[in-house]
């Protein structure tokens, strides 16, 4: 039996205000704060952000080690990657003043930490077996964004900037590493059920300083992509600025190679908005700062701890030594405002108590994902629990993974441009594209997109060469889309 | 039976050396960064600290709820609080630029995060309902500091300040706020076995807007006393300069009452100097990153992969089972160089395996602390080493409260300046001092101390009233040192 309530929020037609509706509602994100781009993590939404990112400290700790680098760069170091600075300097904001002293040299609040860490790794890099060294940092960055910024996703403080870098005797080691961490990072947006595509960007949109970079993008509600992940071969460019050296065992000394990978907030942006519904968040249990939440129907001609209530409180106390993050409400508001609340924070599972309940000996379940009801004696509660949050955590992934790849939209090369123009406003276009940036610009143009990059890891896309849709050259497969 | 090595490292009369040394040699924090005040934190060194920030929040959340609030602070919000800013406005970083556009308004990089906070709690509370707000937050914050700063201890960017910030509906709840974050924080530090004495701090050292301030202080190798947290009532203070207000029961609307209170990391400086030895650190195992490190005694004809390796990786899977951090240091080192690099790092128990140890079916643990050694049998480990762990972190407890204690001098009343100067010159003194300002300075300027405050909470010294030693007006057992 689905008891849908009704519908809250519009979702698809108006995403833009659907996703502040839900961060304020389910208290994610106060926007209310007065600098432009910076916000206010709510506690729900800091225990969801601290959930997600256990996860990916957890996958990281296996091979990195996490450290922690100053914000602030001294300007000489920001300025001697020229290709860096080149990509980032309109965005750095500038510290300038201590008390009322002028500083002699500025500085800045880092943007990505490139040039605040590797200053570093050439005195800690000295011989062969310092090699590989793989760090990692979750971190405050900072961007003077000029565009329109928007809560997790485009800001002016990033708060939780997870960056990695590595450092390796030779080139083929340190693309080794660049699979590894595209392996990594699958696994992580798997566990939030995030789909993805992973692309290598085209030469123009690439990391400043990279040799090449790779990108986990995922389609948002609107049918634009963002952006939630990158992976950057750096080769020997940062080396050799900042004369990071080794030992070899043969005695010569040796650049080495180098990696960076990133993940920002924009990982919990992906979850609210790829699974949320008209009625709020949708949070997959792994995630879900409360996975479930028991709510006692209890008519007033009972009161407070009666029957139901103690039944309640040891179902609560049952869960909770199971190790699942329950969350008894026996506040004073009426069931369907509890209803209300838990479903717009999200929570998978809610189990109702009533007094017909406990003389049946059960109690209901409602799912938040589909809101399907189901009976479950009161015995069985905790392994009902355990096998319908792993049910619960399957069905969000299947659901998003199906959504998303109905909105890919792979060409068969004869289509007009206005069709995948059409197409592209409501999805990902594969289509064949050259490499060079004219075909790409022009692309970007006239279909309003983004070139995404060419097609990597196996989603079946990658495959195949074909003719470049506005030289006719040889080309391969390259998702376009309009992207954050 | 005892086996201390030689000195490494003179700790008593060259403190500051010593602290230097073992920050670096115990990998902790790497001083090479090119900017005054900020350091890097070593992987080592982060989990130390990662370690000790989990007992932190551990103890925090059962009332506290953890938020984050931007970095950023705009001028005017910080300039608000008089009293507040004229205690800060010559430490504040300022960001004046972002890209090449000079800002419109100033930005503050935090030195604290009262005005950063409190216009936000304007908007969270309106009710009785909302209260008491209990929040915190663990965030890097600025100083501009002109004095000589020294690693976790006077920093430019403190990586890791803890504050709490709460409101209340009266006084009197506010007040047992204070109570309940002083026993907070007593656990805590007794957690990480660092002894500490309590008190008000005088009236003009106090926090800028608070109405007053209670301190931690614990007293380092060199017989300075260092401030390791700080609990403030605040009062009504803020909340009427941010109009900060609820309704209460009766619909009338009134200010909030309201505490903060902050720890950073020189939580990790006071474990680190407080324990530490002529060897290197002596960290207690709750907190050590690694807690046993198994040391293989191989003789080069049996090799690698032999039954001294078998023994010892079995030992580690069991340890590591049992939920002891565990290191297997299987690397080509000799035992010796094994010994320097685990005693350096602070590694409480170190279990030693050769040939012989196995055909008697034992092996050697040895203490860290005493470096007293004992033969135990292969099949006892387990158990052993979490009795033995215990003893350890009751053992280092002890010895830093004797050491302590031993450094509090308390005056009959008839001693002359120049003897209580010399105490002072090693510790801490108790006096009797009046409150006024004026004799608190007469008394820092001839002893050469800082007035710390009137001792509080049961350390037995905060009985008993005398005469003021400069005044003779009648005043409170006070305590004085040489502060950091």
């Amino acid at each position: 039996m689905n008891t849908q309530p009704k519908t809250l929020l519009q979702k698809e037609n108006n995403f833009s205000e659907w996703y502040g509706e839900v961060l304020k509602r389910a208290e994610i994100l106060d926007v209310r704060y007065p600098v432009k781009g910076v916000y206010v993590w709510y506690p729900y939404g800091y225990k969801l952000r601290n959930l997600i990112y256990t996860i990916l400290r957890s996958l990281m700790d296996k091979e990195h080690k996490e450290t922690l680098f100053p914000l602030l760069i001294p300007k000489e170091e920001l300025m001697k990657e020229r290709e860096h600075i080149k990509g980032f300097e309109e965005e750095v904001f500038w510290v300038t003043k201590g008390g009322s002293t002028e500083l002699d040299i500025p500085l800045a609040l880092r943007p990505t930490s490139e040039t605040a860490i590797y200053p570093v790794f050439k005195v800690w890099i000295r011989s062969h077996r310092d090699l590989p060294l793989r760090i990692y940092q979750v971190v405050n960055t900072f961007r003077y964004e000029t565009k329109h910024t928007r809560p997790l996703i485009r800001l002016r403080e990033i708060t939780s900037f997870k960056e990695a870098h590595t450092a390796h005797a030779d080139r083929a080691d340190a693309e080794e590493q660049v699979k590894k961490a595209v392996a990594l990072y699958k696994k992580f947006f798997d566990e939030l059920a995030i789909p993805y595509v992973i692309t290598r960007r085209p030469d123009w949109d690439k990391f400043p300083g990279a040799e090449y970079s790779i990108a986990f993008d995922t389609l948002m509600p609107d049918g634009k992509t963002m952006q939630i992940a990158t992976i950057h071969l750096l080769g020997e460019s940062f080396a050799r600025t900042f004369d990071i050296k080794y030992e070899d065992k043969d005695g010569s000394l040796k650049h080495v190679n180098q990696t960076c990978y990133g993940i920002s907030e924009r990982c919990v942006a992906a979850v609210i908005s790829v699974h949320g519904d008209e009625h709020g968040l949708v949070l997959p249990p792994e995630v879900a700062p409360i996975q479930v939440v028991i709510v006692p129907i209890v008519y007033s001609s009972e009161g407070k701890n009666g029957e139901v209530e103690k039944v309640c409180l040891a179902m609560y106390e049952e869960l909770k030594k199971a190790g699942i993050r329950a969350f008894f409400d026996n506040s004073e508001d009426r069931p369907g405002a509890k209803y209300y609340r838990w479903e717009m924070k999200g929570v998978p599972l809610r189990i109702e108590v009533g007094p017909r309940d406990i003389r049946n000996n059960r109690c209901e379940f409602v799912r938040r994902d589909d809101f399907s009801r189901m009976q479950v004696p009161l015995g069985d509660v905790v392994s009902e629990v355990k096998g319908t949050l792993n049910e619960i955590q399957n069905g969000i992934a299947k659901r998003a993974r199906e959504t998303f790849f109905a909105n890919i939209y792979k060409t068969g090369g004869d289509e007009e441009m206005e069709e995948l123009s059409t197409k592209a406003a409501h999805g990902i276009v594969s289509i064949f594209l050259c490499e060079s940036e004219r075909c790409g610009q022009e692309v970007e143009e006239h279909l309003g997109v983004n070139v995404l990059g060419e097609a990597l890891y196996g989603d079946g896309n990658e495959n195949g060469e074909g003719k470049c849709m506005i030289c006719s050259r040889k080309a391969k497969r390259v998702y376009v889309a309009r992207a954050y």
